[in-house]
């Protein structure tokens, strides 16, 4: 025992938020499970993960959440979107990819795309992801600057990829043009923003020449920011490329230099044992987005040839045009799902394995793995917060298991994106839901021309 | 104009519900979506499917519901599941179908299965299935009257199927006393119940010997009952009955004359074309489990090939031990992507068809389609209405289409079934969540012996 009046307290820290939960899943170091513990913030940053019990005697904080029958989560990182097209959910459903681009999605761009919709689209999708526990998303679409400046209104984090493109849209005319306007976008303004990361989006290899890809690599490398495609998303895309080129995209692009650590292939659904390999060996990451490859009828992406490979796989939503939504539990859960019926393993890729994809796997793909995807000191306080009390959630052998195979996104409870509260039990704390549900009815008006089933 | 005085409204009738939503969708006939109608509903069964203005004029309703913004459907059919298994739910995850089954579900059951255990089960599953918009769901575990019991006690309609195994646990010894037990259940109690229809449900061809068979045949054509099986729900399980019968186990049951229009094949995903052939040529209905599918890592049951076949087709959520989840939008919406995937054509299956499945087919795979499946006058008054007005089902092209590839289970409003209310705005009307969540932990510290992830 201590003598009173010998013993001084260590004086308490402040810091300004303090969130515990039942468990905490921080997915670095990988399979552990904390319970009774707590994650202490600071000038939107992770600076403690500790025991509730001594968390009590060591911050005081200004602000305490305690969420019993919850487990904390890193926020799920969604590595491959286009968030305005949310205003097209449902636009266009059950129908192949070429066909759904090129009857239904482009023309209905040519017609609409623009800064308003962009801004409107890139809202609801930010809503959207929040109440369904996603703190990042990696976006490609035209009118990045809006992207960019929507996202960080909302406290939302997002890497934002400037698309493009060989033919004219409403955001830029030609190869040259959308190069200039990446390049504007992504030299100056945001660059060191905490929110806010940018990189190339080239749409696929079928629609740039070499040219504009050799200007694209000059200018990726001299930023020194990545390069994401979408890659071998459907066997007509390796078909075709095969009939124009004589080769296939992976092996164009090898060609062109843009096969490094920098590029992140999205999809890469058809692909050959061969082009695993050097994917792997050259650092390529890999965005994968087997829901929308499912709907489109593309096929089914080796997941688990990818992870034996040593590759670095993030997981996508993919648009809510093809999707139809932005649930990266869902997306967590089907990626498992998949990567069973497609090896015949139904051990190849288990829960925790799910979760580390839809957080830290996501992360690296994007190249943000310091900054966020664990939950860690030092990292950024993107956390995601989840009720395990539903009935559908019980009884609770294992949260993680329970998160991946049971748990729907509307059992999301709080989101904090840099230590700032966006999802308080469920409600969005900075949207108004019924604005963004205005504004999405007012596009559907404008682009379906009439009421839903008329 | 009708000079006043002269003319007489025609009297009112009366009618228990009248339930108006945005949209109807009766699935029978097919591809019709009803915008401002309302359905009414006397006795436990739906009486008329008219405009909303009409049925004011027409019908004094003693409750009225008006769902704006909901679309209303038929109650969802879930035809193949183990409701009690819920409370393994996380128990045995990231396991192939055989060592989950020998090494974790069997010896639990064993050790657990009970009355009790299948009263507690039952009654969280009824509760887990009612908040997800299914009203009817087929049955096959241990204890089948205390299923009947418990489901007729909570108004929910199950088709309960009895066990027959050749081994000995808690209900039952050797064939002949689970086949006297089954018979106890299905010959008398049950007899024109309004909710509870039976069938026999022998587990597997790899538990039965050609005696049990022929003596089950023999009393399932006496009594006119319907039998379900698993059916080719692994590779594993038709090479072991190759080796051991020298038959795959389809071609022994139809050997043993099983094989006719009283026969549900669970699964089904193992099945070459000529079994294909021969399950519509003899009218066999499937009910297909994709989800469960692929989380055991079985393979992908040819769907597509079942309907161009013109077979009878129902959707299954298979048990929470398998799945883990008892939600039927989840498993049409699986559905309707596996489809796409395994035929290489988006098209092949549209959300219409998803709902089809999980309603109407569901129906007349358990032969209950004269009662239910549809909207329809006559039928039970079982209903499922969804609220579409969420964010992540905006903006709303397409009610169907939302429905099957946009919506949450959580966004399942009501739930009428034989005219009873059961759920209510989100909230059940009959059961106690915190209740079944106390019995569920109960359930979970028996069989685990401690707390999640200690």
């Amino acid at each position: 025992m201590i003598p009173q009046g010998l013993y001084t307290a260590p004086p308490m820290e402040h810091c300004d938020s303090l969130i515990s939960a039942t468990w905490i899943v921080p997915v670095e170091p990988a399979g552990r499970v904390l319970e009774g513990h707590a994650v202490a913030v600071s000038n939107g940053r992770i600076v403690d993960l500790l025991r509730s019990a001594e968390a009590r005697l060591k911050y005081q904080a200004s602000a305490t959440f305690d969420r019993p029958g919850h487990v904390l989560v890193p926020g799920l990182v969604n590595a491959h979107t286009h968030a305005a097209m949310t205003l097209l959910r449902g636009y266009a459903d059950d129908l192949p990819l070429e066909s759904w681009l090129n009857d239904r999605i482009w023309p209905a761009e040519k017609r609409w795309a623009s800064a308003e919709m962009v801004r409107d689209g890139t809202n609801l999708a930010i809503a959207e992801m929040l109440t369904a526990g996603i703190t990042c998303f990696s976006d490609q679409y035209f009118f990045p600057e809006i992207i960019a400046e929507t996202a960080s209104d909302a406290g939302m984090r997002a890497n934002v990829g400037a698309p493009v493109l060989g033919f004219p849209t409403a955001w830029a005319g030609d190869a040259s043009d959308y190069l200039g306007k990446a390049v504007d976008l992504l030299h100056d303004p945001y660059a060191g923003h905490p929110l806010i990361s940018t990189c190339f989006a080239p749409h696929s290899t079928g629609v740039l020449s070499d040219e504009a890809f050799t200007e694209l690599r000059v200018i990726a490398d001299q930023l020194d920011v990545p390069v994401q495609i979408h890659l071998h998303e459907t066997a007509a895309e390796v078909e075709a490329a095969v009939t124009s080129t004589g080769m296939r995209p992976l092996e164009r692009l090898e060609t062109l230099g843009l096969v490094n650590a920098s590029l992140l292939a999205v999809h890469a659904v058809h692909v050959t044992e061969a082009e695993i390999e050097l994917l792997a060996d050259c650092n390529v990451a890999v965005a994968h987005c087997p829901r929308s490859n499912l709907k489109l009828a593309s096929g089914i992406a080796p997941l688990a040839a990818f992870r034996e490979a040593g590759m670095t796989v993030g997981l996508g939503t993919d648009g809510a045009a093809s999707n139809n939504t932005l649930d990266m539990l869902s997306e967590a859960n089907t990626a498992a799902l998949l990567a069973k019926v497609r090896s015949d393993d139904a051990a190849v890729l288990d829960a925790r394995d799910a979760l580390e994809l839809a957080t830290m796997g996501s992360a690296r793909a994007l190249g943000l793995d310091t900054d966020i995807g664990s939950i860690e000191p030092g990292k950024w306080a993107d956390l995601t917060c989840v009720d395990l009390g539903r009935l559908n959630s019980q009884p609770l052998y294992d949260p993680v298991s329970q998160l991946i195979y049971a748990v729907r996104a509307d059992q999301v409870s709080d989101v904090w994106v840099a230590g700032k509260h966006l999802l308080d039990s469920g409600e969005l704390t900075h949207m108004s839901s019924d604005d963004l549900a205005t504004r999405a009815d007012e596009w559907r008006e404008r682009i379906a021309g009439k009421g839903p089933s008329e």
